[in-house]
């Protein structure tokens, strides 16, 4: 993975400085690494090492996989599934929504949508045999998620209604260890695996809560970890040429103080998509803050949004180049393509864009994303480019470790928490208050 | 549709003030509509009441329809199909994502993306048996279009390689009349429907553009055209309290100048994510202009965004509530839902939110919506309120209008013009540049 911060048009001298502020934050990371353990608020650094919790999730694998295995309902939210759709999306997820071929299919319940829920209710009606074509995975680290607990309660009454008790064989919970829902699932005899209490849903990826149902999905998860494990090494580098995460963050950073409030993304696959919405939940919730960690308050925060190129160019592109310049851009593409197609030179439609003939479909896109680049770079639009070799689990890893790491920088360097959402209550109270008032 | 201004925060003696200015716009709007031809740049409000153009649809549908069509390869990007896309996913796309059974399925063809073209081709190679099953669809309204041209090859020798000459009768060309790109599908005796001249990519959904793919995927185009007219008559009302695009351009251009850079579309349904991508399109090309009418240097604009509730409440309400004040939400929602699922009162997990006992789907969701909305109103941020009756063609094609017509009440209110996108041509020129130096 390349990252290239040439154009994001922040001072060197201002972006040292800012490194060198740094320096102990980056000595006291690499403290929560070498020991290893789970107390940290850092601790989500320490999980593509954790053996153990690569035996647990195996073994368990072990017992509830199926060679016949169809569907997996992933019942979470937010961080309880943004990482395993972002990964899922962009191996599978993607190309499924074209050619439908992909076994097992994860089907995400997410929201109380009464669409989501009908559909999924017919698919257990009219497309499962038996109870090994399927797998339930709930998965809330508080155990008190509304729209997952709602979902799991009407998922596996339509799952025991048809099948019977042994649904329960086939229900995976995930939470906090000794959590009230931990201990409700097991009277029913639901297996579960637990989220470390340091670690929050948005940096939960390579915990529990990523690894079991990408394994169920036949995703190598050690290829995974391996990306993220390498990445997290990198990004704990004290020298600010070498340690990408740095380089990032401090340029969003500086970009905001000079009055870029926005993020894009603009990611140049459209199966990249679900990544995409994975780092809006990372950055919004890290960053967002009323107050700063002294308690004055300061709303802190940049909004990130996703475009996908080179769709979203015939969309945004107007607004991009032409509107306010407030956003600092991260295009997200990868190097190279062996699968590319080639627009025969001996064109069915001839007159029309005759320079196509003899290219690939990956040199149009390259041809677009460079011309892209230089208009940016002729209107003074700031952007920082991530180039990843290609798109893989070594390589999502990778790019997922090192945005977590970003975002610990622009906790630090914003002076917020980034490891906690305090205003969230602020909509679950009074959801709460009408739920109970009803 | 309701809708609700009344927490947009904006003093009501300025709005109106702003309607009052915009009296003699909305009377020059009802002279377009009056005329009823296409020549004014607001040309797109006569759509849907142009019986000709419906006839001229109905009778193409006819002669390409067949009973066991499967597939529609629909190669078009930005305002070419974000119509489509939103309409067809809010109805069928996004059950179909989840238990796959709708035919004819649509497949969009937008950009040169390897594995979107990979997918495609398989799909012919492995599920289509012969011509009847598919149809084509090009749309192009210049004709010029980089990744339409070279995705229409690459679709178009795929099926011609395995179904011979006759794949030309299963085509069909979308664009400007007498364009070149017309000329030459003519010569492949490929049929073509027409674009108005003065109707542009994003305000032609109810053009050949939407209307043709819509009606080969079953959807009654002529509830779509009756909300839309509907809707636009009540838009024409010189009747501030009557008229809500009137209403809702007024509230956003208002917040924007009171420092609200972004307008937030959180939508309180999944399958309408396409519809929040189509009007980001709407409002990024109408709105982001770097000169206003008389050529001054402006960079106007607001960033639109799309949430989807109650999805990224688990991603984006930290920031929104706890974040900087910089955004404009236009909260989407429906009234009703006859097909609401009940949470069992014998619970199979007890003991966790026992408040949900007995509740549907649609009243967990409405309590998080409403808490959603108090604790906007605690938090001091500002809210616009669309209710739709329900997610029909005739709902959405009202809710279209609407957005619409917003958009050219905006462009006067930001004194731009909402029908040109000047600024687009500056990555096109470099990416041609490139293409040609290759």
């Amino acid at each position: 993975m390349l990252v290239n911060i040439t154009h994001a048009r922040v001072e060197a001298d201002e972006a040292a400085e800012r490194a060198e502020e740094l320096l102990p934050y980056i000595q006291s990371l690499k403290e929560v690494a070498e020991v290893a353990d789970f107390e940290a608020p850092e601790a989500s650094i320490n999980l593509p090492s954790d053996l153990a919790l690569r035996e647990v999730v195996l073994a368990l694998h072990l017992e509830v996989e199926r060679p016949n295995l169809k569907y997996i309902f992933l019942i979470g939210i937010g961080g309880s599934n943004l990482g395993v759709k972002a990964i899922y999306d962009a191996l599978f997820g993607y190309a499924d929504s074209i050619k439908n071929v992909h076994a097992p299919k994860i089907i995400f319940v997410d929201t109380n949508s009464t669409l989501l829920l009908r559909s999924t209710l017919e698919l257990i009606d009219s497309s499962i045999e038996n109870i090994d074509e399927f797998l339930t995975i709930t998965i809330s680290k508080s155990g008190g998620t509304t729209e997952t607990i709602a979902n799991t309660e009407i998922i596996l009454e339509a799952l025991v209604r048809k099948f019977g008790e042994g649904v329960y064989e086939r229900t995976v919970g995930i939470t906090g260890e000794g959590s009230e829902y931990e201990k409700e699932l097991k009277t029913k005899g639901i297996r579960t695996l637990h989220i470390p209490k340091q670690v929050g849903g948005r940096y939960s990826v390579f915990s529990a809560v990523g690894l079991f149902p990408l394994l169920l999905a036949h995703i190598d998860i050690d290829e995974l970890l391996s990306g993220a494990l390498n990445m997290r090494n990198l990004c704990l580098d004290e020298t600010f040429s070498e340690n990408i995460a740095l380089q990032s963050a401090i340029s969003i950073f500086l970009s905001n103080k000079n009055g870029k409030t926005i993020n894009t993304n603009f990611i140049f696959h459209p199966e990249l998509e679900s990544l995409g919405k994975w780092y809006r939940q990372l950055m919004a919730e890290s960053v967002g803050k009323r107050e700063d960690e002294k308690g004055n308050s300061i709303c802190a925060g940049i909004t990130p949004e996703v475009s996908i190129g080179s769709t979203d160019l015939h969309s945004m592109a107007q607004l991009y180049l032409g509107g306010p310049n407030d956003k600092i851009t991260t295009f997200i593409n990868t190097a190279g393509d062996q699968d590319s197609i080639i627009v025969n030179k001996e064109r069915i439609i001839n007159n029309i864009i005759p320079e196509l003939g003899g290219r690939t479909n990956k040199d149009i896109m390259d041809s677009i994303y460079e011309g892209v680049k230089a208009a940016y770079s002729k209107g003074g639009r700031p952007f920082i480019e991530v180039l990843l070799e290609d798109i893989s689990p070594y390589e999502i890893g990778a790019f997922m470790q090192f945005k977590m790491m970003e975002m610990m920088y622009l906790g630090r360097l914003f002076n917020v928490n980034p490891f906690n959402q305090p205003s969230v209550e602020n909509y679950k109270t009074e959801t709460k208050k009408i739920l109970s008032e009803k």
